[in-house]
């Protein structure tokens, strides 16, 4: 009890800002071991939480990550193994004697040992498959054909189950056989012959149960649930709505294939707000992580939105050679161009990404669009005017009082299209049965520009060459 | 076990893609009060997830959502409070009577009953208050006192605990009795006298013990925990970084005050999440969701950083201005202007987006700058190469060859530095101690701006005016 991350007496502190300091205590673990201070070591690595555990080793030189794994029992290395990020995993597991990592798969997780295997080359499936019993083989073969966006590829099988007629006692006795290979003994699941999902209970209702009551009569026989091939979101968003600690996937035949935990979900939905995050800046899909994609998938994910706003721009480009005349009389309106039509961008990115926000976390719904239409509306139009006022200034300094009134005007019309512009696209995508979240900021800007061009020198014209 | 959702087969028929339809229920149910079929509407409520249940009152019209919150058994109730939004949970708190509301808060989780106290008006709260038990009431205070952004908000005071001494027998035992009142028995929390946290138990641990071992032999004497005053983002990363159920939350002097949920660290992750979307926006914090968010709380949240950009923007104005004489002799360069900004805007916000959300979730950490930089580089050329390409031939069309040769060039050297400009930011920002969210898209896109008419008519007048 005396720190945030487990500390060791001599000499390790890491610093309590970033937390679990790697890079630093993988220095000094490397010097114990070349003093031989396998003890210290293993004293150490042992009371580290796993996920700490699993970065001290990512720090380590290839070897004494190895040895430094060793140290602790084969139950806590499996479960490193799934905190490490999928190319550790991978370059350590090619490192391990065939027998030792089957060994190691046969105690992980099974959702993690189907996800390292699917990372494997061929070469390296074939070596590990004879060294697994036929049930485990089977298990990792289905596991590990489901494809990646579905349920299937985030769910694991090693789930608990317990029969209907058991009792309350017999039933914790049950849990109690099953909890060291089990994902979770929290949640357990009743099954019949043919695995169809007869219900689900929890170990809270078990546990303050009288001891002969039965499961039958303890369980909840219309849980939520989800199918294997559904899209992975859809289980995060179930665990996340109905607050559960594990999901049930069934197949198409009903029979209960594997649980989605909490934690999984977790990582799930932050894969699907990254890729939010991606869509809002037209970065496209991206295979793996940002650290771990090479220079060729991120040109992919990124060159087409660019090339595609490029050819949306010819039409600002257009729109100021269709005005020449009136810019060529007037060459200082050119000063507030950019500002703008940066403006109208603005007030759009922002009105764009409040509602591709607001429609992914449910606070707002598509059916809201018309109260939500009105509020923007009022809102523009006050942003527009705070910024009319604050560039009419600028206007009558640079240019005097009548490229003023065309630059305030001009301003009001541009940042109120702008926003309305921005908070409908993503209603649009979503009508169209696209994601909201391609509605991205540099989409709307792109034609917030072209809006703004037209506007301002439309607007210009009408003003200045009566 | 017939549907995601749990149906009734009369009539009820959820389209499955929007998952429960509380609205279209809402009209269906209503029909069913006004018939006086209480018992059908009854059993159908019951059949409910609460989640759904509290998605249908919202739907309902006052009256007809106490009418049949009633139907509930009364934790059932106090559950169904907490999955309501907040302006909901008010309104609904404001109509029930004195007594029953105090019913309802005692049979409540401790966190929930504090957020929905901080809610009531101060008459509605000195209502409230001598209905309580004098516990029940410095609980309440004791949780409401906590400021908004802090671990201390979002935590919760109903945790299981046990005795050092207890056998794993008798702390099921222990446990059973504490269930109806512990937000989670999963977790139990050994403390001494003075409530300072000795130790940390799962529920299966003690499960899979031997029955007359004892908790002190069970326990984890050095769990994760962390301060009420921290900031709740902490307990949200702590949760998500070590897998935990339950994270327990220690006072400065070292008693535990509290736990904090998996579920509830989950709500925090994605308001954080949510507020990333708007900074990377430029939209400031909003004290609610969007859609309970006021006029001018919009307004506030959004005047400000577009005001602040548009002096931002002058430097691009300034730029033109500078460079008017090579504009007027080459006016067909403005045509060019609009794409070639927006391209280094649109390439700084893709290298921003992604550096902000890499840096959120751990994927790349500030260490990893110089390695990152370089493949920046080499993307970013690609990019501006590929963009060049595309935009020279335009160029030939619209001013010959000259002018393609300047539109190209300057797009390599302005798509080069907006990606450069983008990638850095968070970067700095991260430096400066300040959240790298706030390299946002708008931001990047006006340097860029400014960078890109620089560079555009340097590049103009040196190769076209020799």
């Amino acid at each position: 009890m005396t720190a945030q991350t487990p500390l060791v007496e001599f000499r390790f502190d890491p610093d309590p800002e970033s937390g679990f300091d790697a890079a630093f205590i993988a220095i000094e673990v490397t010097r114990l071991l070349r003093e031989g201070q396998m003890t210290v070591v293993g004293e150490f690595v042992d009371s580290l939480e796993l996920a700490d555990a699993a970065a001290l080793l990512e720090e380590l030189a290839e070897g004494d990550d190895l040895d430094v794994m060793r140290m602790l029992p084969l139950h806590d290395q499996a479960e490193i193994i799934g905190y490490l990020r999928p190319r550790a995993q991978v370059d350590l597991a090619t490192r391990i004697a065939r027998r030792d990592l089957a060994k190691l798969m046969t105690a992980m997780s099974h959702d993690e040992r189907a996800d390292l295997f699917k990372q494997l080359d061929e070469e390296a499936q074939d070596a590990i498959l004879p060294a697994l019993t036929k049930a485990e083989r089977e298990d990792l073969r289905r596991l590990a054909s489901y494809e990646e966006w579905t349920v299937g590829s985030v769910m694991t099988s090693d789930y608990a189950t317990l029969a209907p007629e058991l009792t309350a006692a017999q039933a914790i006795e049950a849990l109690r056989t099953q909890a060291l290979d089990a994902e979770t003994i929290y949640t357990a699941y009743i099954v019949d012959e043919a695995r169809n999902l007869l219900g689900v209970v929890s170990l809270k209702d078990i546990v303050t149960a009288r001891p002969r009551q039965r499961v039958a009569d303890l369980m909840d026989t219309e849980p939520v649930w989800v199918r294997a091939d559904d899209e992975q979101e859809d289980a995060a968003r179930l665990v996340s709505r109905y607050d559960l600690l594990a999901l049930p996937v069934l197949d198409n035949n009903d029979r209960l294939v594997g649980i989605v935990t909490a934690d999984d979900a977790m990582d799930v939905s932050e894969e699907e707000v990254t890729e939010d995050f991606h869509k809002g800046s037209t970065v496209g899909p991206l295979e793996t992580s940002v650290a771990e994609s090479t220079i060729m998938m991120l040109y992919k994910a990124r060159i087409v939105w660019l090339v595609l706003l490029v050819f949306g721009n010819i039409f600002s480009g257009a729109g100021i050679a269709y005005f020449e005349a009136t810019i060529a009389a007037h060459l200082s309106l050119l000063f507030f161009l950019p500002l703008l039509i940066a403006s109208g961008g603005n007030a759009g990115t922002q009105s764009a990404t409040l509602m591709v926000r607001a429609l992914a976390t449910g606070d707002v719904r598509p059916a809201d669009f018309g109260r939500l239409l009105g509020r923007e509306f009022i809102i523009a139009l006050a942003l527009g005017l705070t910024m009319a006022a604050a560039v009419s200034a600028i206007g009558i300094w640079r240019g005097g009082p009548e490229i003023a009134l065309v630059v305030a005007t001009a301003m009001i019309v541009i940042v109120l299209a702008g926003a309305i512009l921005g908070m409908c696209l993503p209603f649009v995508f979503n009508k169209l049965g696209r994601d909201p979240a391609a509605a991205a900021g540099p989409l709307v800007a792109s034609l917030a520009d072209v809006l703004g061009v037209l506007t301002y020198f439309t607007i210009a014209r009408a003003l200045l060459d009566l």
